[in-house]
């Protein structure tokens, strides 16, 4: 069943996709045109550009005249995402194989890196429209700067946990927060930069999108652990397998007895894990408590996300960005 | 000894060291960051960030102002760097190893990720100072993004032509024009953009540029082959190693006899080849000429590059980029 929330985002999506589609034309050599748009392509939900388009609507601003910066800020996702998969031997994701597995580790870099490159096309080429003062554009091109920045920060942040026992709470928002939650709080500020906002407005905007881009995270961990393979479009336990530290393994060694805490080190330092394994760690996990504890936490966001739209005026784009941060805690993909 | 050009080199790479150095102080996580500053503290000469010092010069500007322009320059030169060495699977340049060798590819895609986001954090903090318009602002981002596409190409060109045996002169040159030649037009381009230049003089130093850059490249094939390893910083006899299509590989392949092209193309294919085996290639690819052409071909486009410059205004700047070029042709390393 299709819920409205995703029904706008399917419709809001259609421009988007046809901007994408054009500056992504394929171009000599094809092999990097056609991996780079492979992601892109194999769906995805679009959320990013959604913030886009719904923040500048709230502010008053024209969500057409803002699709390429929507656009730009999907590309900047994938970019991310194809990277980030070969940093995480990933083989599947949105129910296709990784950029990586199908053309190697060279092609699947250098079609990243074509993407990012994009994303600053996409904003040049809005940007001579030419209705927005420079001024404005500059803080634009920064929050694309700062995004991709935080992004790399958190993703190494991510990778190095790996490899460390005694990753703290702390520790793991702040990795959240750069690898996940700015980019969505880039999404909507550039969304209301782009649509005339004034600080109140960027500042409220902002922190709704990072607080609702924590609580995304945090359910991306719950699902990844206990989601149905098929329709999360990737398989279910791979954290586990490549020993992330998501909230719930956080949570659950730190609350563990020693023996149960050596169990899960155990399996988590352990490359070639079986379907038992993480069947039993699943359940040490919820007899702790960790997983209805990061769906807490995720909830708690969700609050604070809604706070900060509490104070805007009321509107269809307020209500949408309501429905999208429910739609988040409530999805199963 | 040290020439005349290569002490204006260092002259001016001094103020870019320390606007990179600012622009790349360590944060958490400090591993990013040292890995991203890894190769640009390892030396390189620099000519990129000279060529947007000498054109802003050139046309008037004052080269001062156009630093954070020739340090990002520099930036996305040594982003491409980390990750074609990752591609290539290269471990040794500017005599220390690569940074995939020390770090491992993650650390090593995120770092080059990083820097690549530095280039445009550098333009936009200096495009904040507002001394130029926002239309010439946004014609340097367009060029910082062309390059870093030409960029990707070329290199999935370079890589996807390692199991090509009929690579033709034309897609020889259409590859490097993609993997350097463009990034040294650009150089040039944002130099004279910034620097307020007019339109006769941004296409000359553009033409300039590009042609320099192509000699520099079918030079550093040459090398590549024949220099002398310490003064490289790089292992010679890589490209054959790697079984790339060098001009000189080129050349060879379609003037061979059948039995020494045959021959040849079996080393190329053979990932274990010994130091006898580069020896005996060498003594063909001289027997025919191959490598003296490709040193024919580099001052072909030095010419080239001279003329372009030939009918701009006699100053400082023009005589150092002539330098530059003669350098390009007579450099060692």
């Amino acid at each position: 069943m299709t819920s409205d929330i995703e029904r706008k985002l399917t419709e809001s999506s259609d421009l988007v996709d046809e901007y994408m589609e054009k500056i992504l034309k394929e171009r000599r050599p094809e092999v990097l045109y056609r991996s780079a748009r492979h992601l892109i392509e194999a769906g995805g939900k679009r959320l990013r550009p959604f913030l886009v388009l719904k923040a500048c609507s709230l502010v008053g601003g024209e969500p057409k005249d803002v699709v390429p910066l929507a656009a730009a800020i999907e590309i900047l996702h994938n970019f991310t995402l194809i990277h980030d998969d070969i940093m995480d031997n990933d083989d599947l994701r949105r129910n296709v194989p990784t950029v990586h597995k199908i053309w190697g580790i060279p092609v699947a870099i250098a079609s990243g890196d074509l993407l990012f490159a994009k994303v600053y096309e996409a904003v040049v080429s809005w940007a001579e429209g030419g209705k927005v003062p420079c001024e404005r554009v500059m803080a634009i091109i920064d929050r694309f700067n700062r995004a991709a920045i935080s992004i790399c920060e958190g993703q190494v942040l991510d990778v190095s946990f790996i490899s460390l026992d005694n990753v703290t709470e702390k520790d793991y928002f702040e990795m959240i927060g750069g690898k996940t939650a700015v980019l969505l709080e880039a999404s909507a500020e550039i969304g209301a930069l782009a649509g005339g906002s004034n600080d109140r407005e960027l500042r409220l905007l902002g922190d709704f999108a990072y607080n609702a881009g924590m609580a995304f995270q945090l359910v991306d961990d719950y699902l990844g652990a206990t989601a149905d393979e098929k329709v999360l479009g990737k398989p279910v336990g791979s954290d586990l397998r490549e020993g992330k530290k998501t909230l719930i393994i956080v949570h659950a060694l730190s609350h563990a007895f020693p023996q149960e805490k050596r169990r899960i080190l155990e399996v988590l330092r352990n490359p070639k894990i079986s379907q038992e394994d993480i069947e039993e760690i699943n359940k040490i996990l919820s007899s702790l408590g960790s997983l209805s504890y990061t769906m807490e936490q995720a909830k708690k966001y969700v609050e604070k996300a809604k706070n900060s739209l509490e104070s805007l005026h009321d509107c269809e784009a307020k209500t949408d960005l309501q429905n999208l941060v429910e739609f988040f805690i409530n999805r199963k993909y």
